[in-house]
């Protein structure tokens, strides 16, 4: 049975499109204020009144969209360094090596490298805040876990791999340059990790 | 020539050492409760009003020792965390494993553990916290550094051996299971950094 394309009081599918293009219009502007007032003020330095302000969009109205300051803080948290690139066209080294040096670029120069500690902090605070801090760090250790399985898959490293400890032990030791002893990520470091990783992964088969 | 025992208005030793120690007294008292307030409401939600209100110790008493709020904050974060105990009798594998179980149950049950993001979060807005920051990072990287440097004194690992490099692989996917993905720090993880380190530093010297 066909559904009628207009509605009895004569909404056309062409209307319902521009209102829902509008609404789409006034999300992703409230969510890239939002967004950037992440990067310059953390978690907690965020307020709906400054991003109303901003965006130019009526409180009412994000609200109407996201019923809590937090909701929408997590929102547009989820947009933090989304696009990850997976490579899978070459080796487990060459893989590896690359995601390192893509993610050590962006931890020195991404904004939301400024932002995550500004979210683990209300983590320890908000239950609700570290399950989606969980889930951001899932998205960001994907492309880890992703080379690993395809290596696996490949035969080229040992079956039964654990990916989330690969990610671990790849990705600790640059985030504890960012965050911790806050010193330079050097080239010699993403070496020792690849060539250890490799060594340990292939060993003893 | 002898330095006289009372001062011209009668002001003797013992006086001045009761003194010493009320001042001294009173600094713990508000270091103490500083220090409470960091680990349950983090870097940004002290004030100095509560801390007063604990303390008993009055705010003007407060800022003739501390000038401003924030060199109280760092005065009793440099509390956080310390006494780390470093092993030096045994191996570098028995020993490195020994500070990593400690660092891990530290981690997991550590006041400081919930306290640190929201010194991270700071460091990224202030550069002097952020070196107040580095320098508690170097002195909970201490016992790594120093079981590496005995070793290699030793013979037992490669001479030349970067430590702030083995403390980066060896805590970085620690820090990472507790701060980032939120996941237990299990014995098989442990495991592995330790066997992977050793080999890595003991091989084709």
């Amino acid at each position: 049975m066909a559904i009628p394309k207009l509605t009895a009081k004569g909404t056309s599918v062409a209307n319902k499109e521009r209102v829902d293009t509008r609404v789409e219009r006034t999300r992703t502007t409230v969510l890239a204020h939002t967004y950037d007032l992440l990067v310059q003020d953390g978690f907690s330095g965020v307020s709906i009144d400054e991003i109303a302000r901003r965006s130019g969009v009526a409180k009412t109205t994000i609200y109407r969209h996201w019923p809590t300051r937090t909701r929408l803080l997590l929102d547009a948290c989820s947009k933090l360094g989304v696009n990850l690139e997976i490579p899978t066209q070459g080796t487990f080294e060459t893989d590896l090596r690359q995601v390192l040096t893509d993610v050590a670029q962006r931890l020195e120069n991404a904004g939301w490298a400024k932002v995550l500690p500004s979210i683990m902090d209300a983590s320890e605070r908000d239950p609700d805040v570290a399950k989606v801090q969980t889930l951001l760090q899932t998205i960001w250790a994907a492309p880890v876990v992703r080379i690993v399985e395809d290596a696996v898959a490949r035969g080229e490293i040992r079956p039964g791999t654990d990916a989330d400890v690969v990610a671990a032990e790849a990705l600790g030791p640059l985030y504890y340059r960012r965050w911790f002893s806050r010193q330079h990520i050097d080239p010699a470091l993403l070496d020792r990790i690849v060539t250890n990783l490799c060594r340990s992964l292939t060993d003893a088969r």
